[in-house]
């Protein structure tokens, strides 16, 4: 953070993925300084999302190693490239995985979040500006995820994607906004859009879900139905508003039917927040024919088909993906703060546990074993 | 209309249907008055539309005959039963084949129009009221259809099917506003919504499809674009504000690869209005990941499947279906022909041929062939 580093290489420490699937391991980096239209963060806090880990298990994909994960954090802006103008050594930063250069067609639509330029891009593994990477280990470069590598004492980012937040914000709660719970907050608030009063369903209780429903308690739901094959994904919810729980595994009938029953027709606005094509289909059948609204946030597999006969979709109901909770992250993440910081928005339910740094692995141990919702990486410690 | 009918029995010409796929008959049939809620009209013009030609036709469904059809229309009250504080006799009106009860939660919400009462049901010939017709010749009674039977010199609806309009508008112009017309004009002004400069894709240039792209021209759109599987029909689209063309046909290309070609990543809006389930997949791969919303009005056979790949709709494309362009029929009809007189919305060049009762199989023909888009049939005639 001292303007002594500013144009200098950093060395300091990252957890590397050398292969899919091996432990990360501490390593001394050299980080270089930001290029035209980037920024280099100290990252002060990281936690763990699902897509690191899958991304470091390369299952059925390019794998792309070695590479620093990471994409939800908090940190500090270090030193800015040339051309930067809206951020300088000091502010307090979320780095997100999808950015917003303020020029594209996406970024000028009030209706998207989609940025034609920073999108998230799960296979490059360089920055933009140079098609390079800024890590290396003795001249060795080491790839960057997704524009953000937050696992890692600094790191490089394009501008676009950094949101500028409050500084008075506590940088170990709202890292937690960079990801997955924007994504479940946005797809009820600016998505769905459930009224005062309404009906709604989560399919899923992972973090991504139970963000869906703090939405839905922030909107003033009066009943937030919790869909999930896992029982034990049951008691957690309670503390996120969640009312009443569906275990289609308890069912013979499909879950749909079961919802339709509960609500007298379907309900007001379901989220989806699995992943599982089957779920989505279920989230989108299950809406009140007239005004039903579902919305689909869990990112499915590759050969899965959504299907489902039209006049689901005849009689008046309507189904929305969204990408991050379709908020802009430059534009719209700060507003998120502000939610946090006058108290409208929950986000230590979503905390359950804290490591070191130097305990990294543990954080994926919890994630795989399905154990809390958000680890927070310290990375002082 | 002389309130000597009131209370009475009523002698008149009416178009019957005895037999599935046969010419209709004019007999003459005994109108019984008004039961509580229900209205009693003198039709003046009347069109057809396919509903009335496929339930007509009856391939594939139950055959409920002798049947009364027809269900787009404009006409007078002539008297009403008990309980109707709406309407008076003289009020002109347009018959609706969906009605609205103004009690039911789909009437009270704000998003609806498919009410629990009087949503269209074809399968039903009778009254709600008493569950027996009100249409008879020597005794054996004849069958409603979707609550209107407007092939009739006099007919008997239901209050809640009965919009009551603007005595001053032409009931021979503003009678196609019973059905396909305000099908297609509200899919894109209450639902796909186009913003000012926006491209418009119509799929199916049918009387609905063309007023989709009138809602389109209205709403200000830059770009229609209009996409039929026959190419007979684009020149009478031209009127209809139809700038671009697409034939599937001329194309090895998927037609939503073509649209996606023309229009740099898709359109900002689709309206399918063909029925064709091809069209309906078309039309949603079509609109521009980001915003894209496509509308879907066509009605689907039984066996049809909708199907796409969920990243299609995770990219935050949107899809809905639409009945009756969402108005509600008492409550927003009014507007709509007050639309037309204040010369916003242009009928017609909707109205292509025009026939005297005595004749109404001839628009059958007109139909069947093809040939034009709505043809009047005048009573008095
Ligand atoms: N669109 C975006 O921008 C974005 C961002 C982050 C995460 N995501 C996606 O959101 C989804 C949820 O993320 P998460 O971190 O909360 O995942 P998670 O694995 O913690 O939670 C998913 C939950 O869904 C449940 N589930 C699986 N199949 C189900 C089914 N058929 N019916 C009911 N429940 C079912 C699981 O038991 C689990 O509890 C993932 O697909 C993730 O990739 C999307
Ligand atoms: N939802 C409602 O409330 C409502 C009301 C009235 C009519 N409709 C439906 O709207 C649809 C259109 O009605 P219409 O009276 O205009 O019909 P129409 O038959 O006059 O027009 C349909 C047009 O679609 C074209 N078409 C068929 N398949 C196509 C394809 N795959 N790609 C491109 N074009 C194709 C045909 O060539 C034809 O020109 C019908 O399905 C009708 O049942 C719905
Ligand atoms: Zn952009
Ligand atoms: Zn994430
Ligand atoms: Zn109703
Ligand atoms: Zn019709």
């Amino acid at each position: 953070m001292s303007s002594t580093t500013a144009g200098q290489v950093i060395r300091c420490k990252a957890a590397v993925a050398w292969e899919a699937g091996k432990p990360l391991v501490i390593e001394e980096v050299e980080v270089a300084p930001p290029q035209a239209m980037e920024v280099r963060l100290k990252i002060l806090f990281t936690s763990l999302c699902h897509t690191d880990v899958y991304f470091w298990e390369a299952k059925g994909q390019t794998p792309l190693f070695p590479r620093i994960f990471g994409h939800e954090a908090g940190g500090i802006v270090e030193s800015i490239g040339e051309g930067v103008t809206d951020l300088k050594p000091g502010d307090h930063v979320l780095p997100v995985f999808t950015g917003e250069c303020k020029e594209c067609r996406h970024c000028k639509s009030e209706e998207s979040n989609m940025c034609d330029l920073l999108r998230i891009n799960t296979d490059r593994g360089v920055m933009l500006n140079d098609g390079k990477s800024r890590f290396s280990i003795n001249g060795q470069p080491i790839y960057h995820f997704v524009g953000t590598s937050t696992f890692s004492e600094y790191t490089v980012l394009h501008v676009g994607s950094v949101a500028k937040i409050n500084p008075a914000a506590p940088l170990d709660k709202v890292c937690v906004l960079s990801c997955g719970i924007s994504t479940g907050l946005g797809a009820t608030l600016n998505v769905a859009k459930p009224k005062k009063g309404s009906t709604v369903a989560v399919f899923g209780l992972g973090a991504v879900g139970l963000a869906a429903a703090e939405g839905a308690r922030i909107a003033g739901a009066s009943r937030i139905i919790g869909v999930d094959l896992n029982a034990k994904r049951f008691d957690e919810a309670k503390k996120f508003g969640v009312t009443e729980f569906v275990n289609p595994k308890d069912h013979e009938k499909p879950v749909h039917e079961v919802l339709a029953e509960m609500t007298n027709g379907g309900v007001d606005r379901s989220i989806e927040c699995t992943g599982s094509i089957n779920a989505m289909i279920s989230a989108f059948e299950c809406v009140h024919d007239g005004w039903g609204v579902a919305v689909l946030v869990g990112v499915p597999n590759k050969d899965d088909a959504f299907k489902t006969h039209p006049m689901n979709l005849l009689n008046e109901r309507t189904i929305k993906g969204t990408f991050f909770g379709n908020y802009k992250p430059r534009s719209d993440l700060p507003s998120v703060v502000e939610k946090y910081m006058n108290k409208e928005l929950e986000l230590e339910k979503f905390i359950t546990h804290e490591v070191s740094f130097s305990e990294i692995n543990k954080a994926f141990e919890y994630m795989l074993r399905g154990e809390g919702l958000r680890c927070i990486i310290r990375m002082d410690a």
